[in-house]
């Protein structure tokens, strides 16, 4: 029995927590072209499974995995006050980068990061997989192919089946920055224009200890577009029937939506009424080929060059756009995005 | 043959115009328990058509109505500029009443009339016949009924097939008091909790005349409810697709939500991919059965007592939450819907 | 007050019964061409009420509306053994005849009035409305249309909420004549190809009392048609969760399919399961727009000529089919519909 | 870096074509509980190429496998004409067996091997992997959980996007054993009940080519079942819109039904109608949870003993259904199965 020996990008894993260790995973099995060169985490422990399970090396030195000749690209999934360190030594290293979103919740910190990023001249992808998901790229497809004409309105719901413990939320920026974040993201990715001006109501209706860390549980935000378009989204830390996640995109020329796969298929009629399953309450059971497209994308992109499907403007803009939120919600009104620098 | 006997509450239709017409053609053939006495049009040959198509007596004068021994119940269908003074009437002619929305555009002159046909202790029911729509009800249903526990956020999507004429634009408020107030009335319905705030963006995307006679085309509104519930609303003059109407409640204990019934139910699928039909595009399409059983409860209301299923203050307030989204959209603020008096 | 005269199409109703008085209040209100004449009923108190109240002339004396200036056409809604003498008389009377299916339960008797009819040169249209339902037109027009290719199989499934009463089924021919007659009519109207074989099971899975009355209450029926295209259908007398209706057309080129509306389009989740309304339980609920259809292709058709939307050999064809099944069922083996006679 | 020890059920993988392979992927990656031990395949390259890339053994000669004490069970994936024999030696040798269906063409030669099988007393699994997709299950569950009351109708379709080789057709024993063996088996496990009868129509309607090889590309079957309810079957090898798989099951107390996954739950509405996406196209987009939770099952009856999820009557009984089809299909008649010895 021989190792077979695939001539694919080698990349090394930094941090193998709960995302780091299923991106180990989907480009150690499910990703073509891709190649699991090594996996670092600070717990040694989990380095260790995570190598064992999958046949690679394992370290707990972030230096061993920058300082490799087998590694052609990291992907930065450690908890997110590392990853401006970690972005600058992969630029310094010459290694292309996946770094997971937010880059950083310090606006000057990832400035920095980005500016040593763009010297470098390194690749760098951010980790907003659901521009990846094919009923949300559906929705802009039909935005970028002109079928909707002139866009004019935007709608996009984002609700947790459950929140976080309490004190994942004391540091990881709140609601707009650790969950509607995607949905900035998203509202950019949809309408192509950028965001100039941003109104968010917040309440806390959920958990009263989620309003004593700081935060909110439920919010709204209306986002006005450079080129007109609206924009409105709400979040909710806890919808009790799954997790719920929906994209519409309205214009001249019609309307294009993503709705939410349920369980599976089975429906059933009896005289009290039809009944059917409840959407996945598991963020990975939706958005799992996502995951994956995501990092076919990577391959593609660090092989063949050209633009970044998520740059590094593309990680930037949402956490600016997070933070006039948070600022609108304090002071009760719209905010402009210029505001935020 | 003899024409059989109704011993039904007799209603006179004062303005035969659209609605006026329909709703004399409901009270004539589809409720029982209700007849046409007579129609009034100042327009004498409408009235004229009306009533002889649908066998009842016409007339152009509204005194002939409200002196008029075989009339029980008025329905106000004419245009908005003349029902105070119609309201005023019926009140002291002891006629139970319905009035179309809005009540008028001035809220002094709400008052006024308010006031007289409260003094007078007739009948009053307001025209928000969607709180009558079956999908609808349902949602307000879940919400009344505690299953979706507390309510934490409702969306609202009104959009019309195609703008009215510029010069109905002109003289009927704008879309905030012609067209969206029909959702400020569905969020204090489906919500069951009073309007505190507002804030509206609006743009004009879909005719530049539509800015030109002062009003806006596209709109997003968020209110908050004086229990904490977030509402947001969205409305356009122009969906090419259909007539768009939908409302969702989100809570702790689940969603509920109201879909836009397609124009028949067939499907088709080839190797392009799979077709449906367009929604309806003529109101009536979607809603005639929500204006006969708004016409049922009018009967019952009547003859039974108690509550008016759409008060006199349930006719007043959406024209406050309306007054208070124009000033919000000019003043680019939220506004605080005590501020409007 | 003058009632308005309609130099419409002017029909006379024989017999109103449950359908025959749904016809005589779409013809009086809902159909612009066609005039109410008169009403025919065996039973005079039924024929004065249903007259009185939309207003027109009525008797017990057939001949009063045969013999009438005042009658174009007459629509045959009477008992079903009484048809024929009906249809032989409007022919004789050169009125356009509209008659309610089935033409008779007995071939010979359907022959000879078809054969009297067809010499008196009067235009006929038999009522199988669900032609004239757009969904299941839809599917028709897929097919017709080239869309779905060379047609392969159709499914088709009629299920009734309810049995009809016992009384009822020991005249009406059992389920493949009084109600699988439909889905005979549906597979030649979709596939627009004759039925040359028909297979039948049956069962008694829902009362005993049916069986006793020679009937079956449950029933799958396997077709073969002259270009070699499969229809299966079933039919149950009792579907406690609605009026359940459908039809599948499968071809080289794609499927077309009509699905049942629901009660209204409002949905529910909790963490206990999605939750949607019935399909509605009563047959107008699903199908009015159809019968009014049927009426404006009548109207059309006596009007401009040419074919008749559902000729006598439509109306004679589902019956040699019910025939057929009925032997089918009886003697345990495929039966060529070339036997019945 | 050291391989990670499972103590799992060791599975030797018998045949590693397109099947065997997807078994041996699911097993070295997806289930836990299950290890990979050896893949085997007549065609050396083949077994080298998977056992290689999945890091396991690999072998041209089955007595490796069976003769291994690191085996704990063989899955049966090789061409159906190989599987008695291999049974008979897995059984000899004291392995537990997973068998892909169909066991074999021949009824005597099941009959032998399973004798075996059952006198060695090893645990025997067939690979009716459909019974395990959330949705026909789910079906399935509603009629054993007693929702449905007794059960009156089943109808199933199973459409495949193209046909599979001219050389498969040859010796793949044709539509009802190919194909529709499912559908039987589907029959069975949705009903609870045994088939007493078969009656079968065939055309071929796709490609002349597969009537030449002496079978039928569109099939359509009528079963009768012990308890007296009527199950429906169309099988078609060519559906243009994608891989198109729904049970129904209808009964005294309403019907659950499986309904197909579309590619995404993208949905667009322009003024020229709605438009959805297609079906998957490939059969394991669709069932690859079904096939994970086949292994779970096997994992869990060869752990925990009782009775197997998919016996060897399972395993035989479609097959006699299937020669039954065939009889009536040829024989023009209904076939009781007890013909069929």
């Amino acid at each position: 029995v021989t190792a077979t020996t695939r001539a694919g990008l080698r990349v090394g894993i930094l941090g193998v927590g709960r995302i780091g260790r299923m991106h180990a995973e989907l480009i150690a099995h499910q990703v073509d072209g891709l190649d699991l060169a090594i996996v670092h985490d600070v717990n040694g422990a989990a380095a260790a499974e995570v190598g064992g399970r999958l046949g690679v090396a394992h370290t707990t030195d972030a230096d061993a995995v920058f300082g490799s000749d087998d590694v052609d690209a990291v992907a930065i999934c450690s908890s997110t006050d590392t990853h401006v360190a970690l972005l600058i030594e992969a630029a310094r290293c010459g290694k292309a980068i996946f770094c997971e979103k937010p880059i950083s919740l310090d606006l000057g910190h990832v400035d920095e990061a980005l500016a040593i990023v763009r010297e470098a001249g390194v690749p760098i992808q951010v980790g907003f997989n659901r521009r990846f998901d094919p009923a949300h790229k559906s929705v802009r497809d039909a935005v970028a192919g002109g079928e909707l004409g002139d866009l004019h309105l935007v709608r996009i719901t984002s609700r947790d089946p459950a929140p976080p413990p309490i004190e994942y939320i004391k540091v990881s920026g709140g609601i707009f920055l650790d969950m509607m974040i995607h949905d900035f993201d998203m509202a950019r990715y949809v309408t192509g224009s950028e965001v100039v001006e941003v109104y968010a109501q917040g309440a806390v209706r959920v958990d009263p200890a989620i309003g004593e860390a700081g935060d909110v549980d439920t919010a709204a935000v209306m986002l006005r577009h450079a080129d007109g378009c609206i924009t409105t989204i709400d979040n909710s830390r806890q919808a009790v029937y799954g997790y719920d996640q929906r994209v519409e995109a309205f214009g001249s020329g019609g309307v294009a939506a993503s709705d939410n796969p349920l369980a599976h298929t089975g429906v059933r009629r009896t005289s009290a009424g039809t009944w059917e399953p409840l959407l996945p309450f598991f963020f990975l059971d939706r958005y799992i080929p996502s995951y994956v497209a995501q990092w076919v994308a990577f391959r593609d992109y660090v092989d063949g060059g050209g633009q970044s499907p998520v740059s590094a403007d593309d990680g930037r803009a949402p956490l600016v756009i997070g933070l006039a939120a948070w600022r609108s919600l304090r002071e009760h009104r719209p905010v402009p995005v210029a505001e935020i620098t």
